[in-house]
């Protein structure tokens, strides 16, 4: 496979750069360990001070060494770290890993020379990964360029921003029967982006799932990360967590949007429209990696249940259903079976409770899951009970099984069917053989309920995506949005500006006359027809009507002429006080809609519920832009405004296809004109099947930037 | 201590039912494993088929024993299990435990029998554990009465519905360093309820936590248990978990109240209320146990984070900030001590990363901790780093420390300071000497960073309840209400009707006119002032507004004629069609406030966001009636709509104690009229400080009991 990182995962040469004679850390270590790797390159020790190391020479620079490699791992310290990459570069090296910490994660300081450092490099044809990380491995060149050792072998790929959360991984994955294939650690992310290492990760087929700790993507990189990750997904599982979820943002931001779309939020929505699966609790993380190496997506959400034991019955539900999986009744017909192999008080509605009758009969899984999974009527399975019971270690069936060999039955059936099965039992959280035969028939085998409940639903959401994505290329309906940094405040526009923003991008607006007294008011209103709606114009001001500044159904001239002289007496600041006057309309229901550029997505969609009580509903859904039509559908579909998206009250659905037609405007509006850092509707109403803006705001960067 | 269960947890003597001589099931294994215990008083083994077990006699009947037992265990079969209850309460015995299923959990037939035997043996006086359970021990008495041996002794209590959710907290509870000191299994709870074990519990001095799995509370049971469950938490920590989360309930009900209030939530309300503390993840259930066993509660919600690695930290600030805790920034003159231990590039705002340099000091995150702690800013602490590395087994600092004796550094800066600090580490999945070491010193050790976060989230809810609860009793506004079966279905009464109630209990309802024809209409609106609203009164009809019911805004006779003609000819059935006339109120707000009635709580009262959005917005604080002012603003202020109660949108605060007194006469009505299934007043809205029912649903049994 070609690609740039070959240079990093399967160099043919590499030198380790900070090694001497008498130190154990850093370099030297790093240097030792990976002597004693098969690795199949040349690996090379440089050092100032030269002399020898395990019998192998430290050459003092670059330039001394036999050949040029490609990639140079620099362990040195933070001041000597650049001219060092610097150097290698010079010489040809392709990439160069810096493990050193001390730069744009400590001080501003620490960024310039990290930014110098990588515009350096770069200029010479040489790419950096990190600083501030903990290096790489990669099991086909056998390359180990960590301190991690004794890492279990395996199919999944690793990419941690962070070095301990990778140990993490490395420490439990063996409760999980899982190993790893490579591993890369990025920190500071200066140049090489996740992305590239999800690509190579992607191309590479000794990987087959793909993990991955965030805590960041590179500026603006966020619309073509999507792009790009969407292609890895289609045809290998990516799983992904993100750390860093502060409410400062939130709490300080200006506009409807901004405080809906949190950086999570965000991170979320880019990570579902990616076909990415997202774990929000770390403890879940190897728990959804295993699943999707082992089993079969889900390919409905109807979730047959068959264990042993009441409580973990409840439980097993409760956890099942929470992911937004059901759990449809068995019918008789079913029940009928069930009952065949069980006594009269087991329940056999689903879940089946089997009451410990497996200990006779170790397939008894096997056997009662298949009736259910072999109907249309059933996606997946979950099964649990005392299995490896520690209380009754080396338990034999009456027909000779013994816990480890009755495990593949399950498995069997899995591979069978093509739906997945999940196990749970008391007992997996530790490690055991009657476990890992179980994994290895394809089984995950969960010491937690939780997980298992994680794990389906992940497999359901790696389901609904593939189902998405036929894996033809998508037309989306724009060009990826280019994007800048937002300014920390902007200007608001006044509704009558923002309303004309929006209708040039194709919004239907409400007919709305400025009026400058209140005869013109009035006189508005007379053409206009009553009841009217009176709205001050006021410059930033992001909530009109909390101030006094909206006047709903005025049905005379004299309420207009009033109800204008009085907002001007307790609003106007100087003579050009100006109010909208506009029909009022029998609106079916009040929406947000908001699109706000963020510095690493570009362009963020934000759909909820409007009016006075968009933030206390707080009910959202985030897009990143562009979408296409499904993509659109999906995201409001899962979202928790999908009921009031459709009908609703009496009123007929939401046009999506228009909203879609909507939101892709005033996107583009926003590509057109870089000045707008976001643009909130609210509300945007529906009046039978229209959709039309009765209020807006604009904000612009208080630079002007056009 | 003098409680009836000490019959049942400390008896003098027991009988254990169907013993023989050849099984290896049931009793008999129940019996000889009883028998290994050290167990102070007798023990006798009764069987009908006579013979000896282990040396001992079996008696044929309770009738032979040498002596009337306090207690028997019933493992017989579910067709002899009545009789042989009813032979043990004929001769004497005060406490039956039917280990037996096969009653009220598999068939109406079964619950027949199951309160047949308990009616029979509670009139002889004698009271019933289960069906359906797993049994009972007691470390006082030595009394063992389960299948589980080998649990590991400690002085946790654990109350438990299903006996396998028992075998997995005594499986897992070793990864804690817990042990458990009693334990009773109450399966289907037909006779001794879980308030009474509670209870016991509460007043057993061994006993120094109570752990809880409950699927279901007794009916009717629900307000005497937050009374008499609060009295135990008062003095001793309880934590509970709820199985049986089911969303078929919130779908099938008619009403707002009902459909907000799910049985999970209302037992949240409970558990809340009743300062229990609930865990909704299995997998968090001993992390919360051991936190509130070994450390002080948090007296406030800040949190000090000093640890060691950038993803846990980044990762723990989440977990962290998730349960409702805050992580504020450290100050400066923090930093600079911080920066005394610690090299320049390490982090030093809140959370602190070391970077390792513990390993040269194993007492560093003490000497850290203790900056933050040590001032009023911080109230606990969360601590991490890879301590007890399996990388580096066996290290021991430059003062001769190790992991084991370093341990005892935090936990006595926890007892100093009284603030609780508790600690994670990615290898303390696993069990090792040095994990216990710091749990023995006071410190839970964790091996998941969500465990860390949930515990700190307990910790403070203990603190608040405490703080909140002064110990003396509480004087609650009214008598515990008594309850009956809500009918399944319920008839809706009119608007009018249902106000009418709502005034007589005290809520200020809107003035409103009937009118049956559209010239008494107008000259309603004439009298009460334009505009008005014109609503249709039907009967029925839970959202009039959905089918057109609604008028609002009405500025002249013609438009309320006009407006009423409209109606009648799209709504009327018949000729006694009748509309309400209702003055336009400047709206400020509008609440949804529900009282129901429930089967197991008594009456509970939900009280949300109001108007059409109320299912949308799905934003509510649920209680269970009665409640005190404090308990009552506290139950507001940590639901979604704090903010929505207090100052909004430039509108004043809700009148709380107008609010609580309202809501105390509306649940002193339904308590009058027992024929009140559930209250409705949405929306009830804010005109300034004034509440005003503007619209209300009362529905009555159909039965029509009064």
């Amino acid at each position: 496979m070609s690609h740039y990182l070959n240079a990093l995962f399967k160099p043919t040469s590499v030198a380790v750069l900070g090694v001497s004679e008498n130190a154990e850390r850093g370099g030297t270590s790093i240097f030792r360990a990976a002597l004693k790797e098969p690795f199949g390159g040349r690996i090379y020790a440089v050092g100032r001070s030269g002399g020898e190391v395990d019998g192998q020479q430290i050459y003092r620079s670059i330039a001394d060494l036999p050949e040029i490699p490609d990639l140079v791992f620099g362990a040195v310290g933070v001041r000597a770290t650049p001219s060092a990459m610097v150097e290698a570069a010079e010489a040809g090296v392709k990439v160069g890993v810096v493990f050193t910490a001390g730069f744009a994660e400590m001080s501003p300081e620490g960024a310039r020379a990290q930014q110098a450092m990588v515009e350096q490099c770069n200029h010479l044809g040489m790419r950096i990964v990190g600083p501030n990380c903990m290096g790489v491995f990669d099991r086909t060149s056998h390359l180990n360029l960590t301190s991690m050792k004794g890492v279990q072998d395996g199919s999944v790929g690793l990419i941690s921003q962070s070095g301990n959360i990778a140990l993490t991984m490395f420490t439990h994955a063996r409760r999980h029967d899982l190993g790893f294939h490579s591993f890369v650690s990025f920190g500071n992310q200066a140049d090489v982006p996740l992305i590239d290492y999800l690509e190579y990760m992607g191309q590479d087929d000794a990987v087959d799932v793909v993990l991955m700790y965030v805590e960041s993507l590179q500026e603006v990189a966020g619309a073509d990360f999507v792009r790009r990750a969407r292609d890895v997904a289609a045809h290998k599982p990516v799983v992904a967590i993100k750390g860093g979820v502060t409410n400062a943002g939130r709490r300080a931001a200006a506009s409807h949007t901004s405080r809906l779309s949190a950086a999570e939020t965000i991170y979320s929505a880019a990570f579902r429209q990616a076909g990415i699966v997202e774990v929000t609790d770390l403890d879940h993380l190897l728990a959804v990696t295993e699943a999707l190496l082992r089993c079969p997506p889900l390919k409905g959400s109807r979730i047959a249940i068959v264990g042993s034991g009441g409580g973990h019955s409840t439980i097993g539900t409760d956890c099942v259903e929470r992911t937004g999986l059901d759990v449809p009744a068995f019918d008789s017909h079913l029940r009928t079976q069930f009952g065949q192999h069980l006594p009269p008080w087991a329940p056999v509605t689903n879940p089946v409770d089997m009451t410990g009758g497996f200990t006779e009969d170790l397939t008894l899984f096997r056997t009662l899951m298949c009736y259910p999974l072999s109907t249309d009527s059933y996606d997946g399975g979950l099964s649990y009970g005392l299995y490896g019971n520690s209380f009754k270690p080396g338990l034999v069936d009456d027909a000779g099984l013994t816990w480890e060999s009755a495990a593949a039955t399950l498995g069997a059936l899995q591979a069978e069917l093509g739906k997945p099965i999940v196990f749970y039992t008391p007992f997996a959280k530790d490690t055991a053989a009657e476990f890992t035969a179980m994994r290895r028939a394809g089984v995950p085998c969960y010491g937690s309920l939780a997980e298992a409940g994680a794990a389906l639903g992940a497999l359901r959401e790696r389901g609904e995506f593939l189902a998405r994505h036929d894996g033809a290329s998508r037309s989306v309906l724009m060009p990826a949005s280019t994007t800048s940094d937002a300014a920390p405040g902007g200007l608001v526009l006044t509704e009558f500006e923002s309303l004309q923003i929006l209708a040039t991008a194709g919004v239907e607006t409400v007919a709305q006359q400025q009026a400058g007294s209140p005869e013109a008011a009035a006189s508005a209103a007379d053409a206009i027809g009553y009841p009217v709606v009176l709205k001050a114009q006021l410059k930033d001001v992001a909530h009109k009507s909390d101030v006094g500044g909206v006047r709903l159904g005025l049905s005379t001239p004299a309420d207009v002429r009033a109800a204008f002289v009085d907002m001007r007496h307790r609003l106007a600041v100087d003579e050009t006080f100006v109010c909208s006057v506009s029909p009022q309309l029998d609106v079916d229901r009040e929406i947000l809609l908001g699109i706000r550029r963020d510095e690493t997505f570009g362009h963020t969609v934000v759909i909820g519920v409007g009016g006075i009580l968009t933030e206390v509903a707080a009910r959202v859904a985030v897009l990143i832009a562009p979408t296409c039509f499904d993509e659109f559908c999906a995201a409001i579909a899962r979202s928790p405004i999908a009921d009031f998206m459709g009908e609703w009250r009496g009123k007929p659905a939401v046009d999506l296809q228009e909203l879609h037609r909507l939101v892709n405007g005033l996107v583009e509006a926003c590509i057109r004109d870089t000045g707008i850092q976001s643009i909130d509707v609210n509300p945007l109403v529906t009046v039978g099947a229209r959709l039309v803006a009765l209020d807006g705001a604009v904000v612009r960067d208080l630079s002007g930037s056009e």
